[in-house]
């Protein structure tokens, strides 16, 4: 069997790390490759605290919001990239859209996880969600012979916004991280400016914990992540 | 690992050979057990064909009835069992339901397949979708200690209607039937009474078979079904 | 071509007349023969009026309901039965049902309205719902040969509640009443109990021809009803 | 000003403590009276821990049941009553209905908060939604003069349930309950039987106050409740 | 307690008048402050009746209807300004964003008001509700520390559209606008181009009153108006 | 009566063969006038077949497609024409959407039908919705007079997709083609690129006939197209 990949991309370089570090450590430490990508360095919605350093740069605030991401990703396995596109607004154009899809053609990811479609708190997010669902279709065609280079179609999943009920989202997929916790907690670390929501995010894994036993009846399961697949599974048996 | 166990539960003796016989045969096909359960016989709603006889009896439609579904739920390596509750309407009270939850204790199932919650053109199927989610809730309790004796919480899934879109019924899975796809058959040739349904369903399954290649691009999808998630899986990788 | 027979079923005496009273006079204006069934005489939650007389006894109260709408009815041609089964609460059981679709079964309706499934503000309106629902399909079946007598499927729609969007009724149909508002009007006056809402409908009809000329440049609509249908049309042209 | 009166209704004697302790709290600690019914004590599915003792009697886990719901209710500054209807499955029926409607005649309360329509965990949640809705509207009528006793219609809500999305929970309020933490802690305590979800719904309060702070910006939300509407609210100034 | 705030902002420079002018009305009425923001003058397509003068000019229409705008504001008590980006199709491009986005810093509005997402009869009003939950976001950040200037993130509601349920607008306030009905009828008068909506939304205000009295039994409720809210609302007691 | 026209739109040049030749063929049928627009030759995505041929140029693909098209709308009775906008992405800007509604005041149709507004497997399709929805409201105005030529509101209905569950696609209009099923299978055929659609479409008419034989109990309808309206049909009788 081939190498599974797994493509995460991220409206700002921390998201990747609160809604799926434990999905990447999970994948990694079964042997698979996962590469993150971030759209913008979130360097004027998410960095306040690194603008109270007086003297503070843009430049300075990319290059720790970038060493923290690099850091984090590398905790769980990951490779990181961003495409520096700015936040609040996030500047998306077709260009970006088709460096997407050009990426996902070489990549070649089994499965892709971004945002939900939805958010009626972050201006980035939907924004981010709609590129990445545009540049999944663009590079893998309509399913028969095309005139461009095509990717077999990926596993499309969306991971849990911060305020899930109102973003429409409805997990269907809880993932047990049980066993990679601690490298999600080490990624969490790395990202220093958002301390306030290493706590939120940890105790929201054992919460998503607590539903994924319920549902399953496995004692075992002590963290989890929730996503919800955007395009329905494939399987062999149920 | 122990060995895993399907239940399915129809309002009619005939439902589970159109909607879940490849998921039965699959199943049953890698070691699984499998066990169908019919509310009725559908002696009243379904079997026109065989009151076309003359001097026709109930009894005699029913027995009719129990040996073409024995024989189905055989050619995909289930057992059967009707709880002969009448059809048009489906008489389900809440001692059928106690039934259904102590059949779940006794069998603890992995995996439960039924009707799904709503259906615009039958008045059976939506009353037999609430016992068995009732059923599957009061077998497993509220996942803390209990009173009384639980199974763990099974999946659940429904399988597809005749008209799915006006039933609510979304695919989220599709599962390969195509190693079994001449068991589904077997089973469907032994429902002699509604013939018309034959060719309909395997054209569905040819359907259902494109939309899972669109799906994940695996070209050697040439029969499948389609089944909707009741509650959430839980996975240890994506 | 065959008469065109409609069936209109009420949870109370009086809600045909605000709620569909412009359909049955335009279809019975047409040609067609319509019946109206009411489940009760909404004596205790609707009579509020007639029971402020002294010495008011429940038999009177439903004598003067009966002639009511009985006289409504007949303003727009159609006849008029009641089930008197009581209200709040509507006293629905399975006897019920068998009574309507018996009287499917008999009357072989083209068309069949009713309330809409929800309604938080009417505790028998949903109740009535569900009756008309399940009897309709009980009276026509599988679509395939039965034990028991059917009657072809009729067009299913339902009519507005008092509160449209807290109902969940989105209107896919205008029905164009200007012909015909003057007999809606004279309906309206026969149900001396409920005044305040003769204003209220009248207005709300000329706000649907608003909507209803909106939708299809037909400057001629001056009075309108609203409709969903519960069950997709067959058509032999777009 | 007359003294507002709340109703909260669970279908088990601890789910008000959870869900809606802080909402009693808040509304008794601004001079508003409160009254809990619980359906039934939960004492064969939720009462595990208690059924470990050799011996236990259903008399005794319900007289402890009581006991705790009542200490807890106590420390919110409300009354608790039980009908003590059974639970798994919650026996409700007409007259339970009947009862609860008596019971809002007589208490005339100015809001009620119950469990959401679905749960696809719980088979008593669900019930007993049914059964307050049901009440409310046969207690407060349809508006207009009946012949019966009516009380004004109540605000409506629903509480949070254990899994929100998978319940079609979205909250439309954040309750402030910071002042009146100390309560539903005390609350929380009484309820010895269930030691595992004091924690759980300690942190829970602090992730709802996270949403109301990102909410309104107001950073004094340390804790808080999230509920639904049923029904609209009518206000004088947006 | 500091002045409150109210920002309104229609796709038309008519738009306020019939969907929030009693909103303005109320709040100006108890102290707050009113801004209306017209992204358009209308002058395309709602405009027709000032086309019929011969050798009638774009200016010219423009100019009147913002007399008739600014009267109508100043009727209500609100300040009036027109962003004059054309309609049919409305202009909005980034740089309009941006402008909105600046004037909520400034304004600092507690309450904004729009157009629903939705609207399958306007190709304008959806443009209009998305750069104004764009602007809102942008403007009051992450609710974190930003790099630019913020402001406190204000209560969003959408107004009522023209056809309400085939817009999806599903009411949860009902605005009681009894007392200011006069300055309501006075901002309608104002717009001279546009008569035969006086009627219907002056029908439509007894109509949410008549709603608002059934889901409040407040019976003092003659006039009213109906919003939504695209956000929780925060809240210290129910 | 004045001829009746209709549109059908597609995002590629042959879309409106497998999902509306039907439609299209009872309308010319019965008179009535139709035109195919396609946005573009879907030369990149849609022809991989073509692309096989060595030597092979875009100008030619579309040659090929356009003659294939063109013959496939003669089999029906309509005119084809396309606006070559390039597909992968479709390239929709402002003035493709206002040479849209050009076509529309000047073709004046009284149905228009297009893609469904989602579609989790197609970029195209939706870009395509939107742009004729657009279009469609910037030709007919809003309802009143206005400064530009309008175009009476068309009926505008969408065409089944190819997973119509995972579309949103809920039909509420079946249509009999079985008169002009010869016509659909010719117009099938003409599309030499994608043969492997032509048993598909062909099964799916059977499918979609048996649910209209379901819904009416019509046994004549042996063939059948599924639609979805956008906006109310407004009739003057049921």
């Amino acid at each position: 069997m081939t190498e599974r990949r797994m493509l995460v991309v991220g409206a700002h370089s921390a998201d990747f790390v609160w809604r799926a570090a434990g999905a990447i450590a999970a994948h990694t430490a079964r042997g698979g490759r996962a590469r993150v990508v971030a759209l913008s360095y979130g360097e004027r919605g998410e960095s306040g605290e690194l603008w109270k350093e007086p003297a503070q740069t843009v430049e300075n605030v990319k290059r720790i919001r970038h060493d923290e991401a690099a850091a984090a990703a590398k905790a769980v396995g990951a490779g990181f990239d961003c495409f520096d596109l700015g936040d609040y607004p996030l500047g998306l154009d077709d260009a970006a859209v088709t460096r997407l899809a050009d990426l996902m053609r070489e990549f070649e990811p089994h499965v892709v996880l971004t945002h939900p479609e939805r958010d009626p708190f972050n201006p980035d997010h939907p924004v981010a969600h709609a590129a990445v669902a545009r540049a999944r279709l663009l590079s893998s065609g309509a399913g028969v012979a095309s005139a461009f280079a095509t990717t077999p179609p990926s596993e499309f999943l969306v991971f849990e916004p911060h305020q899930p009920e109102l973003c429409g989202f409805v997990p269907d997929t809880f993932l047990d991280i049980t066993s990679v916790m601690d490298a999600k907690r080490e990624a969490m670390s790395a990202m220093a400016a958002q301390r306030y929501l290493h706590e939120y995010y940890g105790q929201r894994a054992e919460h998503r914990a607590n539903h994924a036993r319920k549902v399953s009846g496995d004692k075992g399961v002590r963290f989890a992540e929730a996503f919800q697949r955007m395009t329905p599974k494939v399987v062999d048996a149920l």
